[in-house]
């Protein structure tokens, strides 16, 4: 049983995690199953949409010609030989004095070149006869082909994510699915021998695993693809094996403190870089990370707003990351007045769960790292960086919403 | 082909939807899928967590009153008769004079009521013995029994959207499944005669359907079932055996005007309740919704940004709220400047585009709401209500952020 030699700094375990952060290669997906993904290349449309002028109301197809000096007082007779609706267009040409009964969508036949709006129309002249009681110019009321999309238009960027209406337009433009970056593989460890598995009731000197379900739904809220077996026994070749198992991220928790049973920290330093062991920060200090083979490996605290906080700052940054997303937070930030102070000491970064009343920021009093009824109480947290000895009462402060 | 009768004002629409809003009722789901879901009832600990004492720190479980005065210049000896680990705790008692080494987080073994940290203590002594440079208090480094979670507290209310800390908690006491308010099914009838498939290529006068995927993948966000067999014909029959498939919530796109093919609203009206029908916005001016027995049914236009736009409105709000979510929008707003103006005439409300860069916010210069691409250039859109003329440039706007 010894202490951490030496903690690196946030910036400096920041810097470390960043350097080995690329996005992963692409897949393809049906667009169905597209929304939130990150696109891997530019969506460049190799069509026009509409491939044909359409009209933009309902009325009549004419040539704006006739009707020139149109008016309630000229009402300006024109015969009618057929109608355009979406998808049935009409087949034959429009000669002057002539038009076609349009809806909204529908191809403008050829020999017309504007839309007549029914309201400037007049029916009670004889069959097949609509009385023009007001004139439209060429263009009027016609919607040009590829006024949606122009075929070889950049439509969306690589690094997108995708949103509801983006599929609509990929789908517009006649794509059924698209390449976007692989969600990561993410390994769940949870190891400790107190746990037991959740979906059991707490046990005497037996605890509940709180922290497989929580990282699960960090990781797939950050687009990770996860894979939690189950709690891994805490002996050397149970761990190696689940740290071994095909991933692109491992987090680990438990057992990555310096106690006398953690033998994750020893086996990636055997078998892999253990980069980072021991953070100036709080919770989370004994948080370590490091690399095995093609994997990230995080090494959380066991005690869960630990294992919280370590995650927030480092594991789903880098789950983001290699999902092809922004490094930031998830989470919406808003300003609000301290009503009692935080203290740090300086040379340590803290993170402060708080909870937000209107303008108000209230620190939750909480001692301990094993709270963790204390994050589901916080609306969020506050940092407090390790230039800083924190932030009296009265402050405006930065609060980090869970969400 | 007549105009709508007279237009819902936005308000009057929103009156009318807002009184059919319900929760649907609940079902059980395993904590591993509960991310996100909305609680039907609150949680409430039937235990202690943790259900013992525990250390807070790596050290040596004590009886404090044998720390007494114990210094670098008085260091007091401590047989060692054993260790206590998580899951494994010490089983006798500790008597005056002895110590059992202790890891963080496992059971304080009886006749302990302190921890004595492990750099407290200097090891050089005899065999089984460790000497104190330093007294603690009682109940020092000891986390007491349920000082997380205490047996019969509310830990989370009903109509709580379950974040991952809460799956952690949740779990911690001892619960494997959660009772949450049933998620919507959602029906999209897409409907057009010049549409294909999505997945399709765009053809002669024939256009691909955009609003099937942006539709589904709007009512997924909002937390639905979405059930998207296809496309339907715009005939009768098939439109009516669509809108009477098992759904909560039935979206129609395309044939909801007051074209000679608008069969939706003919249908709606003779099997249900066709409420409103008309609206005055834009755009989306053709929206309509109404009931269908069980079923809230919308009529959304078949233009892409006018569909959008309605369900921003109306089907999103619909969705989220039986699906026992707020009704606001799942967007988050910023402010701006206007860099120029956007006009609207009094008694309509205008949802607008608008790009927006650092303050500055743009309104995309787009008539038509046929233009779905706008959508993906927006970041996200500027509402002018029914009660204003627009804005003027420089004025500074709320806009709503796609996501």
């Amino acid at each position: 049983m010894h202490g951490f030699s030496s903690r690196h700094t946030v910036a400096a375990a920041l810097a470390w995690l960043d350097a080995q952060l690329r996005p992963l290669g692409a897949e393809t997906v049906p667009l169905r199953e597209a929304a939130g993904r990150v696109l891997a290349a530019a969506i460049v449309s190799s069509v026009d949409v509409p491939g044909f002028a359409r009209s933009t109301m309902d009325g009549y197809a004419v040539a704006a010609d006739d009707t020139e000096g149109a008016s309630p007082y000229n009402r300006l007779a024109l015969r009618v030989i057929g109608d355009a609706m979406p998808g049935s267009p009409f087949s034959r040409a429009v000669a002057r004095g002539e038009a076609v009964r349009i809806m909204t969508g529908a191809p403008i036949p050829s020999g017309a070149d504007a839309v007549l709006p029914a309201e400037f129309v007049e029916t009670e002249g004889r069959p097949h006869e609509v009385l023009a009681v007001a004139s439209v110019s060429p263009q009027k009321n016609v919607g040009h082909r590829g006024e949606d999309v122009t075929a070889g238009t950049r439509l969306l960027d690589a690094g997108r994510a995708l949103r509801p209406q983006d599929l609509g337009v990929i789908s517009s433009i006649g794509l059924g699915s698209v390449e976007v970056i692989r969600r990561p593989r993410v390994r769940l460890i949870i190891t400790g021998n107190e746990l037991l598995p959740s979906g059991t009731a707490p046990s005497g000197t037996m605890i509940t695993d709180a922290n497989g379900p929580m990282l699960a739904a960090l990781a797939e809220r950050d687009g990770a693809v996860v894979d939690f077996p189950g709690l891994v026994r805490d002996n050397a070749d149970d761990i190696l094996a689940a740290l071994q198992a095909p991933a692109d991220v491992v987090i680990v928790s438990g057992g990555s403190s310096v106690g006398i049973e953690d033998l994750a920290p020893m086996l990636v330093a055997k078998h892999g870089e253990l980069a980072v062991h021991g953070i100036a920060m709080r919770p989370s200090s004994p948080t370590g990370f490091g690399r095995l083979d093609d994997r990230l490996v995080f090494l959380l605290p066991g005690n869960p707003v630990s294992a919280l906080c370590a995650y927030d700052f480092f594991a789903g940054r880098a789950i983001r990351a290699r999902g092809g997303r922004p490094t930031d937070w998830p989470y919406r930030s808003v300003r609000g007045i301290l009503t009692r102070k935080i203290s740090s000491p300086i040379g340590r970064v803290d993170y402060a769960r708080v909870r937000v009343n209107g303008e108000s920021v209230e620190p939750l009093a909480v001692a301990g790292a094993s709270i963790l009824s204390s994050t589901t109480r916080a609306d969020g947290f506050v940092i407090v960086g390790d230039d800083s000895e924190g932030f009296g009462a009265g402050t405006e402060v930065e609060v980090w919403l869970y969400a």
